[in-house]
């Protein structure tokens, strides 16, 4: 029976518990140590804390304070880690709360976080995804129920201090080229909803003032959000600092590549069960920049898709340098605009998109000008056959159920 | 026994093939009728008409004339195909003709053409890849041999001339913005050595002045390069004009996602077998703008990858709003600078990358700012273990096998 | 959250459960309902009842009295079932009990059971495997770690008065053809360790005194010891009496196909988490004598196979007909062989074919005399290559390490 | 270009080609030689030599003489092949001939041969089977089409004396056993339809005279008949003979698991594209009795099976010990009973499962009385949906095609 190590309660706020921060910094303590070959069990809140409620309302979708993002579990102090070595995790397995069987998916408002296909879908919406054992279903999408790709979509070791250092000045600067920009380019620190783990007083203010934010994917690995990273796959971090530091949290039980609807995967709080080793100088040895890691010897099977292509000119017939982003975000269009004759409301479609184990491909990224991006649906999550037949798409829905929506005040 | 509907002597020039065509246009003639549920026989050049040689020179790939490409087997007519159709095409099977096993795989100088990686691979290079069955080696990348993953990078229907007017105000008014760049953003139409099919005259003279280029991917699919539009896979090409009019061409052995080498995937000449249906109204039914297609039942398997990240900070640390070329072009470096470790020169893993079945996936698109991309690269291709170990990589090669290198003239 | 129906306590004798059954009969009262659409949990012992300990002796399973087998969760009564339906079963999620993160594999003496190669293996011996999250090892097999094929050996619908009384005849007649075999051709009721559920008086006599033991897998399913019935897998079970009956145990952590060490699988105490389904009359619409089912979408995904023939001549050298259990047998003593050369003893190697995700295909059954049989074994199972090369195998394993072994009494 | 070493003229009669020989005996002489490393193709015959024609009756199958069969290409000598040498040979790829594109699949008569299933078919059935690239379809089967999992049913090396000796004792002994069976147990040697290759004069009478029969799998693979050892795999084959002597024939576009249907899979003359090579005592290193082997990375990847349970109790009711013979069939039996629903014929049934990429696996072997297989269907080869819905079936065929059948002459 594994140690559960780092422990959470869904009913507290996630401030109250010292176990757990939300920045990256070097001088976060270290929530707890273990030894390279242990295993053991950390559990997580959900990546907003428990802000997302299990309701018919998407106003907390709307309402949500971003800064406050996202809750991680750690950092775990491994001994006799230290500055370039490789720290190999096995994922051994991940799940939900028992006391919460359930996740949440959603759309920022434009104005509040916004994601990958805002202009289209500016608005908060956000549907309830139950967990049926290894599957999934939502009341808010008819039709549509699929196995679980659990993952955390956030996971990394601690930067050094000349890391968070370059991160800050390139996030910073970055900002400044549109500083008013809606949603913004990036996010600085922010020390008001900083929490900073163990730390008191100095160290405390210090990390609050410096910590990075959580949201993007960097050097360590961090938010990468790939689903791919799932229960049963092996990786190799970067160790920056004497004890590794590893955090965990955004845990998903299902995700698409890409999460474009950004709020986000499905979402849950959970625990991740994990072993710990270590390659002594394995940065070096291997030339690592970026994480690396090994798929899961056990993961959903789907196979039957039906691929969408989207090339880089967009919505509005611009062209563009072969730009995947652009690309991709035409590919889910398609799919999109696709589903809608089964049916499906166009927030429904996207929302399928972002949470269902669809696959992401840059197909073609050097016939100038245009890059190719694929969306692969797989078609063997639908209750219905959704493959084009000579006799025409048939209406699998009749409209009546549809995802929750707020506006933002006026 | 399938009909030859076109053959192409290799010994020959393809321009003196009146069933073969290097531009888009709506006025390029029929190579041939079919009706639909035929099945048949389309045999293609390699995409630079020959021009590349199986020799350990890389000159050809330095001085190809890149305004002769792409050399496309068609248009096939389609009988009662008409605008607004779906075009079903069955991929029956693809191959190498009989007298050319073999194929190539190269970088362009980044003066003619370039590729993903020019500015770390400016010269022309070159491998050169036998086929063995339904597997391939490379006398000059040792230590890897795969299976192919067999498809057409070119295959689409005739534009209309809206469409075709569309794509050239598009692309002409997008070179203007950097008339000057190297490698240029895009390429217009170009009349000298354009080759209009059975055209003759005016018609001729019309196509080969407007007739848009073949290498970026368009609405109509066209040069996807998609790896997994594989021989057992069927696609769903909108339709344009009456007739349809498929053309195919560009056959690769074996490619990874992104054809990041350009100067391509493993180019070859062969044949097309393929059969033909149709959706009628298909495009409206259900809502088509791009092809949509269903993956192969009978593709190589590998399945023990090991995964590269990229993040969109670029090679001098600069940050990138949430690009996936970027990232994923990080990824591809993170993995050259890992197989250098076994020994590989920088060109030959970058080669592999861009011939074996690696998979890039977009795999988050909305952590702002950056976009994380990954490589997946098949452990399961090379002849010696590429998984990291505590004990760190052996050195497996000795560098005396490098792919030939060509300088530009000074 | 599901709710538990069925709940076992681990320290109690299952005989105190009154919702566990350990014979078929058409009279054991039903041990709770459901409505069709619902889903819900029950818990099970393993297969002794908890009489096989966590420990470094294999007297318990020398000593069990096999006449007490399977400790079965159930009967679950479905409110509108009928004669002639089909019960549709999904397996939402299995697992083992958090309080009994271990199961046991084991040979019975060849005087108290035996088991598939028992001429060869006549002594009593076991192995334990600990739990890991979604993977296992055994302390007593070294080099080995693999994910778990979750599955219930035994499931199935109760019988009714005919089905049972058919069975009884058809074993009971058997047996006297070879009443003095050692081990015998098969068990007949006997009362005396029957547990009839909750039933009492008369008809718990009744049940004791005919109910038909659970060994072998009948027309209704039963201990058929599929692997591949695994979680997220759906089930058809034909109904026999009102209600239907289900009944679930033998839970296996993983097993490879045909359970060839008998005491048995990775045999665990756990639950099972499903939901059931009518379809009405569907005996009869399609035809169903047994069970039929698809498999589940997230199963372990090993591909790397070495494949082992045999053939059915014995090991005398003897011939039979077409006889596909000799030639499986052939198939698993070679692969036996195979796995010793790398230094693991007979009893290890048959320990790994028997709880490892190992494939048994029927190849060839109709060339005359001989049967073809081919043993599946996942190479990525192992820590270390058992791919045959040129310089021959290494020696992996010192033999310091092996299952221990109990004999039988003088 | 790989060298073709055995040319086969399919409207010459294989008696006339002295590359081909249909008994394996020592004394046959090497009808070419290689060298390891080598690769090259060999032509071969369809098992029949020819017999069996592309048309519409069954005659052909109920006169066909099968002591003439299998008519092999070979045997190949391998240069410093030595007794007890693993050869290795990769199966490069494997076609049909150019000019011979289809293939037959056929029920014996059960008083010429017979089959799996002969009390239920024991008439001559037959159904041809066209090709079109990597899919085959049949006139005489309506409503589903396939990838082939292409592979030669019989291959292997010559045997020595000794063991050459051990095979015809061991069947001739067996057949004394019930010499007026019908079908028979096993087939002794026959010198007057045998087919020696080169041999002329007392080699060639003393092999027509010894030569054992092709149609048994045996200790050196022959005819195996196993799916699986399909183009893309790597076999290691025992050698008992200076040379080796390797053969090949009996190719299969595509065949269920045990060939149950015996005439045979789908059966047709091709070519196979091979490379060999050698470890030098290899079958001591490895403890190697049968041929060992490894999958193929590129084969049909039908995902989506429906599968059918049978134990060991026989259409009559009857009791068999542990015996998966008799298992298999009542699977079967099960899966003709189910696809007859959708009004398929029980012949159409039954070819279907031997044809097909169907698995037969062994799945319990212990639990006594009852062995446990079950046959695995693709439900994804038919062109409609097989799947059990609450609905019932829809009859899909409305009978008006069937298999020719060809009824004994009285």
């Amino acid at each position: 029976m594994p140690e559960t190590l780092i422990k959470v309660d869904l009913k507290d706020s996630p401030y109250n518990n010292p176990l757990v921060h939300n920045r990256w910094h070097p001088d976060i303590p270290m929530a707890c140590w273990v030894n390279p070959g242990d295993d053991f069990v950390l559990e997580t809140y959900d990546w907003t804390g428990g802000y997302i409620q299990n309701n018919d309302s998407a106003d907390d979708v709307r309402d949500v304070d971003l800064t406050t993002v996202h809750f991680l579990s750690g950092p775990v102090g491994v001994k006799g880690a230290e500055p370039g070595d490789l720290l190999v995790v096995d994922l051994l397995d991940i799940g939900a709360k028992a006391d919460s069987l359930w996740g949440f998916n959603g759309f920022f408002s434009k104005n509040n976080g916004g994601g990958f296909l805002t202009e289209h879908f500016p608005h908060a919406q956000k549907s309830i995804w139950d967990f049926n054992g290894m599957f999934t279903k939502s009341r808010h999408i008819p039709g549509v129920e699929f196995a679980g790709l659990i993952h955390p979509g956030l996971i990394g070791c601690l930067p050094d201090q000349k890391m968070l250092d370059m991160w800050n000045e390139r996030e910073v600067d970055f900002i400044a080229t549109q500083p008013d920009r809606v949603p913004p380019l990036a996010n600085p620190p922010f020390a008001k909803t900083a929490h900073s783990g163990k730390a008191t007083g100095e160290v405390k203010d210090k990390i609050a003032a410096e910590g990075a934010r959580t949201v993007p994917p960097r050097e360590h690995g961090g938010n990468c959000d790939i689903k791919d990273l799932s229960r049963g796959s092996k990786i190799f971090f970067p160790v920056y600092v004497e004890g590794a530091g590893l955090s965990v949290g955004d845990l998903h039980f299902s995700q698409g590549d890409g999460e474009i609807t950004f709020c986000g995967a499905i979402e849950m709080a959970g625990w991740v069960h994990m072993r710990v080793q270590l390659i002594k100088g394995g940065m070096a040895k291997y030339g690592i920049k970026n994480p690396i890691f090994k798929p899961s010897p056990i993961t959903p099977n789907y196979k039957d898709y039906l691929i969408f292509e989207g090339i880089s000119v967009d919505e509005q017939g611009k062209q563009h340098y072969l730009d995947v982003h652009v690309a991709y975000r035409q590919a889910c269009l398609n799919a999109i605009e696709y589903l809608k004759k089964f049916g499906y409301t166009g927030a429904q479609a996207y929302s399928i998109l972002g949470t269902a184990p669809v696959q992401g491909h840059i197909s073609g990224v050097v016939d100038i000008p245009n890059a190719c991006a694929t969306l692969w649906l797989p078609t063997e999550i639908f209750e219905f056959d959704i493959n084009p037949t000579a006799a025409g798409p048939v209406k699998m829905l009749d409209g009546s159920i549809d995802m929750p929506i707020s506006y933002d005040p006026k």
